[in-house]
């Protein structure tokens, strides 16, 4: 009988070209798709909760796949991380009802976007921090990251080459903390667009520079261009944390 | 004019075999040594206040040299960071007396040990954290961690493949902090012998275990015997916090 699996997967991304398969590069999906084969020596397409971008990590990433295995469905995380790299962990696995769906379920997700402020970059923190050089000002960061709040057409924080027709995305949490030299971006939504958040830490970090007031974000938000927002803060830096169900067989973990 | 510079110094040791110079490998400091000859062209040696061991990570090693370059004191830091590999980093150089000596002058050390208490280990943190799979018990690692404080023979906390003569350390501080699953061994002292951090940290991993108690620490250490003390544990939980010096030039940065 069919069984629909839950996994949640952390993953550093330093050695992966993102999440989704794609031709000519080692990808999670198809690290993770390779370890099931070992297992099931069957073909079967996982799905994610979310893509992440080359060299974005992830803590708990939700993916989904069905199997005919006789394996209990418990057992699945410990079998798989024997087959998989050290750089990818399988946290847990569960059953869940068909109508789960990593991605389509998903009622909303949690990023967080790491900044290293310091003069000279960080050796031990370098695969997982942006380092900023010059000293960023975190009031003026953390009045800009409120601007963020609410829903918004988030259509000057998009990449432009997305083919996504409704850009309206609600954010509940936008929070910027710091433990200096580090500084922390929490961001929590409903959704996400492609490099949303990456926008999102770019545009604070020239608010930390004062190359941008809070109240310049917020016209750019309204004025929906893409053109007039900062750069893409780099993909290092960002890390997925958790993805957020209902229901019990769909807990956040 | 001879100049002695002092350097304040973080890496990642995943990719070294330890701080010292050694045959047929890549070390740290002959890492550094190289980058100072690509600045300097001249054959300089440096010396580590501590010889970390192969996969052991470093926040503020310390280490001087003795150098006739016409290069500002203070822009050693950078000039050097433009030859070295990311996974090391100069934090700062600064000048200081020819008194001063990296390893001699030092008053004491600071090391910090990370344990992940997780069922499954961490993909993120695979290379700064120790995996221990079973709940650890931290209020017994506390009362161990206690029992290491104070002026002590540590004969028995210490590699013995060593020919260090005396053994008598004084630890000022030992403390076991939990963030879970992350658990931190923080140990401050005038000197460690070899291993003996990496000896402590096994010891607490069986305490948090109940495989040992505060009590037989307590008579393991009385009785300097290395063979009755737990496992080493791995390097790579292991990292080099600070160097305490006394004076302006020999400030703990």
């Amino acid at each position: 009988m069919t069984k629909r699996i839950k996994l949640v997967i952390e993953y550093d991304g330093t050695q992966y070209a993102g999440w989704q398969v794609q031709p000519n590069a080692v990808t999670v999906q198809e690290t993770i798709e390779g370890a099931l084969k070992m297992l099931t020596r069957a073909d079967i397409r996982i799905h994610g909760a979310g893509r992440t971008d080359a060299g974005v990590h992830a803590l708990r990433q939700t993916a989904h796949f069905d199997t005919d295995a006789s394996i209990p469905p418990e057992n699945f995380a410990a079998a798989l991380n024997t087959q998989l790299p050290p750089d990818i962990r399988i946290r847990s696995s569960e059953e869940v009802a068909d109508t789960f769906h990593a991605r389509f379920s998903a009622k909303g997700k949690t990023y967080q976007y790491a900044i290293y402020n310091f003069p000279v970059a960080s050796a031990v923190k370098r695969l997982n921090t942006c380092h900023v050089r010059e000293p960023l000002d975190v009031s003026a960061m953390q009045a800009t990251a409120r601007r963020f709040i609410g829903t918004h057409d988030f259509s000057a924080f998009c990449a432009s080459n997305t083919d996504v027709e409704d850009k309206v995305r609600n954010v509940t949490r936008a929070e910027i903390t710091a433990d200096l030299p580090e500084i922390l971006f929490t961001v929590s939504g409903n959704g996400f667009l492609y490099n949303m958040v990456r926008i999102m830490a770019g545009t604070l970090i020239e608010a930390g520079r004062h190359k941008i007031s809070p109240e310049q974000t917020g016209e750019i938000l309204a004025g929906k261009d893409r053109t007039k927002a900062p750069y893409t803060a780099p993909a290092h830096g960002l890390t997925l944390v958790s993805v957020l169900y209902d229901g019990v067989n769909g807990n956040a973990q």
